[in-house]
């Protein structure tokens, strides 16, 4: 049963092209329910979006009808946003009431979609210092590994493997092995390599476009069937990118040229690597790792992307966007219990400007010369553009949420409705470049550990500006040795006696 | 060829107990030459102990018979420390002029040891501030995954999985799968669990010894065979360690429970958890993984041991001790070339020391109630702990390696000799106590970024002093809050005009 979304009435707003809206529960729903009220609605006609409730009722009622629905509405539009779902454990089947426990709506998605990658880069904001300096990239092979494994658990005996060839040509052991102990599980998978070919594109691609230096990691030096993905990554990037990425400077601290990274290595480098810059892609289970490393290297899932991109019959590329974080339960039942929250709603846009933006591209792909097309194209373009701007400048003012601002920062609420107002004052003025150097007001009483009848008195611009000098690293910290040089510079070390 | 070590004249030396030394090659195997000379010789009669010279040279001349010999000698004593060793690359069969690519020694001593778990816990140096606070330990499942799968490159067919059981039983099919894309990988492994339940018992003693919290890593939550490794471990810690834990108070802040992680949570907390205090035990690939990210975030794999832990035919403990970097190749060029080198020894030192406790335990478990055994054993147990505060002092008065003293710190030579030093000072005196309350000298120039010439005018104990004031978070920087509550306190902020 498909939902038509927010139909208006007010003819001046641009009519947003089709989209995929996932709907999800808790408190991740609410908040996206507030900034498309708050941020979206105002500015767009969203007749052309189809929304479909994924939520367990939903599921519970439909039998899952809506998640086949959603898939095939997915595969037809070709731009989804899908906010964080629940897939119930045993103890909410019974809370709720369900029939059944709904499996991740994750397997329907990524088959029906004919998933390549999922994309997963870090989410940067303008001014303010996170766990990369620089954007990371990530695709992970959406397909293959011990995700889709066969599995017995067996006792003393032969495990015997054979593979017979649809062209009619004499069937061969794969392998045949003797188990000895008296517990064991066999695991059988394989890899379907046929789309590392589009993997490799998509990735170096990106990779170009963010002007980062590309890695290609797996364990091939020692589970040497994997040497079939990096000499197709590889084969790629000889025949169509080498030159681009030599020509970019993009491989000068990668040797100059395509280098291969060891899965374990892979996660010490994650660790040493903090000024980012680089891409990486790699196979399934290593990308469920290493991925995940890397969000909380950056600070919390809060701040990577997760984006399934496949393909649809006609060549165009599917995308799918979504938060890497689930539903937010504990601030749910603050919400719910009358609470303030503060939750910060970054992952959520992102995935909504990443979807808003490819449903504006397929647009444009399919009628490159229609005029209000290419309008609408460079409406959504610049509309994605000014929102980013706006959320960045009011957590870089201090006002954003209090995983950032401290306890002092914006609630749920408040936040968005900040945003909202820059958003519409930027718009307005159609004056971005304006916008973006409003200046930053002064500090707050939170950011000086001093009384506040106190903190009249001083220049809380002077004591920045003392700390950003002393502060030699830029790590917004300062440490003994510059302490010591600074003590002594101001001319305040102790001597001695 | 067995080689007796360094047979010596001198009576008063206590015989340390039959231990096998695996002989590796360049820079490690130098400076463990170095430190054996200054450090153990002048103290133990080494002739107890087997060499063996597993540089590729010796096993090329033997055609690697003395990794038989190797692997023999350890079954039949069960205490190994072993030398990093080269696992020749193409090019480097070309250079040394090797019959052929020998490979990794590790799986034959693996197979020959009946090896049970790779341990893997970082090293700390008391009173110095390292990446993880207190101890983190881990074991790696040493067999199974996909290091010894089968596997082959397929294009479209099917592939079949039967087991064929030895009691007799029908044979039936583990997995069937239909093979769609043109190009594939298929691969087939087993985990063989009889041994899991060891690992269970070694992991939960080292965790209760070591007093940290217990957690058992899978990905099971998806891969459903991995289940069986789990209920072993909780199976064996409910039944004989849980008490135990919680009489400990190791339980508080897991729940009151042993308490499973998935695999890429694990990769989150480990960056999370930098106070240390907990264990791990996962599969041996995930373990490969996170032990490698654990190196990185304590700060390198100079600072985590690799004792590999297997079974001899009549049910004691064969451990084979090695430090987890390699043979150090830039450092043996530098040595090569004239110049000065600084090699922290630290893994090679820990896994050296493990290897003569476990031999002297070895002993002792044999001849419980023999003097001279048990004479033997205290001896040992009391060198290994003076030799380890020895280098942990060196270290923390500022005379240790580069990598954790600056510039100004001492050569691998000047290093091992400084320890040598301190040893035999500790060890004539009998006067540990004493020793642990040596003082420590003034700060060194490197701590303070201020000119020599200057430094001498102030109080560098008084600086540290109010650094430490103003470093309220004790993370040994003073951020913008705490620097501006210091400006205010100190009277030099700078005012409003």
């Amino acid at each position: 049963p498909t939902v038509r979304y927010q139909s208006t009435s007010d003819n001046a707003k641009i009519k947003a092209p089709p989209m995929v809206y996932i709907q999800g529960e808790e408190m991740t729903h609410y908040a996206t329910q507030l900034l498309l009220q708050q941020w979206i609605v105002p500015h767009f006609d969203l007749s052309a979006w189809e929304t479909y409730d994924l939520s367990c009722k939903s599921r519970d009622d439909t039998n899952d009808q809506v998640l086949k629905d959603a898939v095939d509405a997915g595969k037809r539009i070709g731009a989804i946003f899908k906010e964080p779902t629940i897939t119930p454990s045993a103890i909410q089947v019974q809370e709720m009431g369900l029939k059944k426990a709904w499996g991740s709506p994750n397997g329907a998605m990524r088959k029906g979609w004919n998933g390549i990658t999922i994309s997963r880069d870090t989410i940067h904001i303008e001014g303010i210092q996170m766990g990369y300096k620089d954007q990371v990239l990530f695709e992970r092979h959406a397909v293959g590994g011990e995700y889709g494994a066969g599995w017995n658990e067996v006792g003393q005996g032969t495990l015997l493997t054979t593979y017979i060839p649809d062209d009619g040509s004499a069937p061969f052991v794969v392998d045949k092995r003797d188990l000895t102990d008296k517990h064991n599980v066999c695991v059988v998978y394989h890899n379907p390599y046929d789309n590392v070919r589009e993997l490799a594109h998509i990735f170096f691609k990106r990779c170009l476009e963010h002007k980062v230096t590309p890695y290609i990691v797996t364990k091939k030096t020692v589970f040497k069937w994997q040497e079939g993905f990096w000499r197709t990554m590889k084969q790629v990037f000889d025949d169509q990118y080498k030159d681009q990425f030599l020509k970019a400077g993009l491989l000068d601290r990668s040797g100059g040229d395509l280098t291969h990274l060891i899965s374990d290595a892979a996660t010490m480098q994650l660790i040493r690597w903090t000024d980012g810059g680089f891409g990486m892609a790699a196979h399934n289970y290593d990308g469920d790792m290493l991925t995940d490393q890397i969000a909380q290297v950056h600070r919390s899932p809060g701040f990577i992307t997760s984006n399934l991109v496949g393909k649809s019959d006609d060549g165009t590329l599917i995308k799918e966007f979504e938060a890497s974080h689930g539903t937010v339960t504990d601030l749910w039942n603050d919400h719910l219990a009358g609470k303030e929250t503060s939750l910060n709603p970054l992952g959520l846009v992102e995935a909504l400007m990443g979807a808003m933006s490819h449903a504006a591209n397929l647009q444009l792909e399919k009628k490159p010369n229609d005029k209000s097309t290419v309008q609408m194209h460079a409406f959504v373009e610049n509309f994605v553009d000014t929102l980013r701007t706006s959320i960045h400048n009011t957590f870089r003012y201090g006002q954003g949420t209090r995983d950032m601002c401290g306890p002092t920062g914006f609630t749920t609420e408040d936040f968005i409705a900040k945003v909202a107002w820059r958003l519409n004052r930027y718009l307005d003025a159609q004056q971005l470049k304006e916008a973006e150097k409003e200046k930053a007001p002064q500090l707050a009483e939170s950011d000086l550990e001093v009384p506040k009848s106190k903190m009249l008195e001083y220049d809380q611009t002077a004591i920045l500006k003392l700390f950003s000098k002393y502060d030699k690293t830029g790590d917004g910290k300062i440490d003994f040795k510059e302490f010591s040089a600074m003590l002594v510079k101001m001319g305040v070390a102790p001597k001695k006696q």
